[in-house]
C-alpha cells in the first residue's frame, strides 16, 4: 500500500497509472505534476488525483512511491532535477521506452546521493497521447519490463513489481541493454519502417492513398504516434535501433532479390517460413 | 438478376461471393466449382452452393456470371481453359490482386472469340484463407476496383459494378496499370516489408519477441497470409513492387539519416508530417 503516489507527467501513461491507483485503492492519495495547471485540473476535477502541482518538489513531498511519465529524454531531465527532493525511503520507477540511458543516469545520481530507482517500461499505449484516452486498464494484460540496476535493491525491484501487478500487468525482469535491443527490433524498427511506409506512399504516390485498404492501414497506425515522444525514443536508442535496421535491410533485400530472379517454389518457401514465424508470436 | 452464378475456387473469397449472393437473392442458382470434390461440399451442405463440380466445363454450363477466384497467376492460366466454355453472353469477372496480366490475357483470347470480361480486385481479405473463412458480409464497406478493358463493353461494366455494390462493396474504377501500381504502393509493397520485419526479428533477434506488443502485432499481421496467395500476387506485379520498393527505401534511408544526424528538431518535423499524413488516411 502506497501513502502517497506522485506521478510526473499526467498524459496518456502517467493518467493510467493514476486511475488504476485511485480505481485498485493502490495509494492513499494520488498526487499528479505536470507543466499545465489547467490541464492537471481536469484529472483533480474527475476525482483522479487528490491534488496537482506544477511545483515539482512541492509534489514530491512525503511522497513515497513516484512515478516519471514522460517522453524518454524527459525522463533523464527530470531525474536531475527531482533526485534531491526526493525522500530518502521513496521509490522511483518511470515508464520511459528505452531504459539504458535512464538507468545510467540514476545510477550516477545514486552514488552522489542515495535514492532508490528501478526502470519499468509498460509496453502499453496508443498512437493516441493526452489524458484524454487515459484508462483504469490500459495495463491489464500488458507487459512491463522491470529493469533493475546495481543500486535498485532487491526490496525496491520487488515494489516495483508488486506495483505494476496491481495495474493488471504481467512483469518480465531484463537488464537495460537487453532491454534496449528488444525494443528497437520489436517496437523502435516496426515503427520507423511504418514512418518510412507512409512517407513514400505519401510523397511518391500519392494517388495510391485513396485505396489503401486494411493491410496499410494496420501496418501504418502506429505512424500517427506522438512526433515528440517518437522523436525521444529514436534519439534515446540510436545504436540499437540502426542495428535493427541493419537486420531489418538484409531481410528484405533477400526477399526483394527472390522476387526479382521469380522462382515461384523460392518466393513461397520463404513466405511460408514467415508466416510459420508470424503464427508463433502470441 | 443473375441466372446462374458460376464461382471458380469457392475460398474466402469465392465463398464469400456465393454466400452474399446467397443471402441477397442476387443469383437463381449459385455453382462451384473447385479441384477438391470433398471441400465443395461443405459448401453445398451449408445451402450456400446448389450444386459443385471439379468439372469447369460442366460449371460453366449456361452460366451467365462467372467470378474467377483464384490466385492471380491461376487467373491467367483459367482465363485460358474456361474461354471456350464461357456463354457468349455471360460476364466474366476475377478476383485477382493484379490486373494488368490478366485484362492483356483476356484482350488477347476475346481477339479470337469474342467473350466479355471485366476484371475486378475487391480490396477485402483476410490474413487467413479458405472456405471456413467465408462470409456474406466480407464486402460490406470494402472498395472494389474495377478495371474495364477495350473489350469490356459499357454494359458489361455497368453489370459488374452492380454486381459487387449488390455484394455491399463502393466500386471504383481505374485502368489495369495504374490499378498495379496504385496496390504495389499500399498493399503489395506493406506485405513484404511486414515480411521482411518479422523475418529480421525472427533470425537476428529471437529473444525480442516475447515483448513484441501491439505495434509489432499490427504491423507484421499481413505476414501471415496465405504463402501461395501472396507468391502469385508479387510475382505478377514485379515491376511495379520494385518501383515501390525503391520509394521505400528512400524514405527509410533519410529517416535512418534523421535520426543518425541526431537533431531532435528535424526527426520531430519529420514524424509531425508524417503524423499529418497517416491521418489523412481514413
Amino acid at each position: 500500500m502506497i501513502r502517497r503516489l506522485a506521478v510526473i507527467g499526467v498524459g496518456l501513461l502517467g493518467g493510467s497509472v493514476a486511475k488504476m491507483a485511485r480505481a485498485q485503492g493502490i495509494a492513499r492519495e494520488v498526487i499528479g505534476i505536470g507543466r499545465d495547471a489547467t490541464r492537471l485540473q481536469v484529472a483533480v476535477d474527475d476525482g483522479t488525483l487528490d491534488r496537482a502541482t506544477v511545483d515539482l518538489a512541492d509534489g514530491l513531498r512525503d511522497a513515497d512511491f513516484v512515478v516519471l511519465a514522460a517522453p524518454v529524454r524527459t525522463i533523464e531531465e527530470l531525474l536531475d532535477r527531482i533526485w534531491a527532493d526526493v525522500a530518502p525511503d521513496a521509490i522511483v520507477t518511470d515508464v520511459g521506452s528505452s531504459k539504458g540511458a535512464i538507468v545510467r543516469k540514476a545510477e550516477a545520481l545514486a552514488h552522489r546521493l542515495p535514492r532508490t530507482f528501478v526502470g519499468s517500461h509498460p509496453m502499453a499505449g496508443s498512437e493516441k497521447s493526452g489524458y484524454g484516452v487515459a484508462r483504469a486498464d490500459l495495463f491489464r494484460g500488458a507487459l512491463v519490463v522491470v529493469t533493475p540496476a546495481a543500486t535498485s535493491g532487491p526490496r525496491a525491484v520487488k515494489t516495483v513489481t508488486a506495483f505494476w501487478e496491481h495495474m493488471g500487468a504481467r512483469v518480465m525482469e531484463l537488464d537495460p541493454d537487453t532491454h534496449d535491443r528488444a525494443v528497437a527490433a520489436v517496437s523502435h524498427l516496426p515503427h520507423l519502417v511504418a514512418c518510412a511506409l507512409v512517407d513514400a506512399v505519401t510523397r511518391e504516390m500519392p494517388g495510391a492513398l485513396p485505396i489503401a485498404a486494411r493491410g496499410f492501414r494496420d501496418t501504418t497506425r502506429i505512424a500517427a504516434g506522438d512526433p515528440r515522444m517518437w522523436q525521444e525514443i529514436f534519439l534515446a536508442n540510436q545504436a540499437p535501433l540502426a542495428e535493427a535496421l541493419g537486420a531489418f535491410r538484409r531481410a528484405l533485400t533477400e526477399l526483394e532479390a527472390l522476387v526479382a530472379a521469380g522462382d515461384p517454389a523460392a518466393v513461397e518457401a520463404a513466405l511460408a517460413r514467415i508466416k510459420v514465424a508470424r503464427e508463433a508470436v502470441s
